[in-house]
């Protein structure tokens, strides 16, 4: 029979235990920098000004736990977009597999000019065509089938500039950015331009977000029943895009309140940014916008490029006191295969 | 300074006072039913058994954490829906609100006989009136407006019956359910027919559901800068309806996993409960209807009835050995008031 006086005596073994414990934490935490891949400069300590401010309790700045939601762009943000969007990769790739099953292609644009690896004439076709090669290669499958296709090739792929898989090209402190922030109490969201069935398969073994935690474009799917199995088919019908004015939407409609941090690198970001940041009196809110500034190390663009063009943002950071990252000053390294 | 033999010592006691304290747990737990409110008849067994099964490291039924995914319809599941959908009921005390700056509505249907308490016209107005009640209310506001709207009225509204507010007419049994498989390590979402925006307000104080995991219906919204403050404007268009083969779609779009638990209680959730517990070969799956037999204490319909109609799902509940809830016999009290 279980005892009360023994429930009080574990009960204060377990207190001066969890106080001896919370001690050793607290002495681990000081000596151990939650952000070794970040150079000792203004953003990261402005990350961590902002992190301690709404985590201490008493404090005027204070944000209870269930309200620390912090959005993450991807593209650009939290893995490398350059010279082509991963997806976009993804769809060519797809074409090429599938290119004997559709003789057709050889001679009908935007497939042709895929399979001639003609990218002048493919982006030519502009929205009409890469929308044609988006739903070509992202519909006409179940949910269940689509995951396994994006498994499959995230597997194999490789960048040919880095000869990796395009889940090693994600940016080292970005992922310290992301344990941090976890680890105060914050729960981490991405919220991408890009589709959100693309992402999921991968996204809780590479930055630890859940399939929930995921907001990005979609397409139409359809429940059927197909031999006493229930499947979502994917139909070639635009369902939602997440990007610029979409992504306040997007977030809105997932996680149903505002972000108190918002994390991008483009002008597709810029309204995420704003509905974060702007109109919320002296409550503490944090905008950061990562700067690629490192040819070497990766890439250098901004006004510069159609991909990750960074314009508008990058004028309304200085307004708005966003923190900007300079890739080159402010990160030690750019790749987790780096630190090795 | 701190050594390593303080951390060794310090883990060591805080190992065995944990070890200690889930003895308590465990035997405090042994004592304590989790579902005190149910009857000892078979649906509880069935839950009971069904939340070892999958928590039971080393089973071959054993889900990780993170994939158990529990989905509950709300109205009718988790709170009264008789005689009208709750929502329903907030768009005719709207209309009656707003209706001095609308002095055209007198003699313009449906508002005319919402009005006039005319509910034999309003509903002869068929989907397309309900429709236009449901935007000219539910439209027009930013989203901050529309939460404070719903509050104000969650805060004041009464049930005619139970003399209750709204948010008090909830299942003491599926309260009690919520807190057991989110103690077990569940992720619990709330999937409705029910706007996504009518239920967040409120979600987390009741259901102990934050907004994040509340999948719903939805009208589009329009982001804004208006006087340097970013709003999200609510427009009349409809952009998702979360009912029927809408749900697994919701599902899908939100959660991006499978449930392995899905609780309903009319044909509006029959997919739902389709998705979650179909074509899973002998992976472990839990369906549940909510069979409202209680006329006394609450309401009795199913097959009778154009609001929480259950045909369909009943039927398909036999086929499918999903757990069909007796209220009036497996439930000791439907309402929290009850207990006092």
């Amino acid at each position: 029979m279980f005892a009360m006086r023994d429930f009080v005596r574990s009960a204060r073994d377990l207190g001066l235990a969890v106080a001896a414990a919370s001690l050793v934490v607290a002495a681990a935490q000081a000596q151990t920098d939650p952000l070794p891949s970040w150079n000792d400069t203004r953003p990261k300590a402005a990350i961590v000004a902002f992190v301690e401010k709404v985590t201490k309790e008493g404090s005027v700045d204070f944000v209870p736990e269930l309200e620390r939601v912090a959005v993450f762009d991807n593209d650009g943000t939290l893995w490398v977009e350059h010279p082509l969007y991963t997806q976009l990769v993804f769809a060519l790739d797809r074409v090429k597999a599938e290119a004997a099953s559709h003789p057709e292609w050889k001679d009908k644009q935007p497939f042709k000019a895929v399979l001639e690896g003609d990218m002048k004439t493919l982006l030519e076709s502009g929205e009409k065509g890469l929308m044609e090669l988006l739903m070509t290669t992202h519909a006409g499958m179940t949910t269940t089938e689509f995951q396994k296709i994006v498994s499959a090739w995230t597997a194999t792929a490789r960048d040919a500039r880095f000869k990796r898989p395009y889940t090693e090209l994600v940016y080292q402190p970005m992922l310290e950015l992301l344990a941090y922030l976890r680890a105060n109490g914050f729960k981490t969201f991405i919220v991408s331009g890009g589709g959100i069935e693309f992402m999921r398969p991968w996204s809780e073994q590479v930055y630890g977000v859940p399939p929930e935690q995921v907001v990005g474009s979609s397409i139409k799917t359809q429940f059927e029943i197909k031999d006493g199995a229930p499947t979502l088919f994917r139909l070639p019908q635009v369902n939602f895009v997440d990007d610029k004015a979409g992504k306040p939407v997007g977030i809105n409609e997932h996680i149903g309140r505002r972000p108190i941090a918002a994390f991008g690198n483009s002008d597709g970001d810029l309204e995420m940014l704003q509905w974060t940041t702007l109109g919320a009196g002296t409550a503490p809110r944090f905008g950061l916008i990562v700067h690629h500034t490192d040819a070497e190390r990766e890439y250098a663009y901004d006004r510069n490029t159609s991909v990750g063009h960074l314009d508008k943002a990058l004028d309304a950071a200085s307004v708005n006191q966003w923190t900007v990252v300079d890739m080159k000053t402010d990160w030690k390294v750019i790749f987790p295969f780096d630190l090795k």
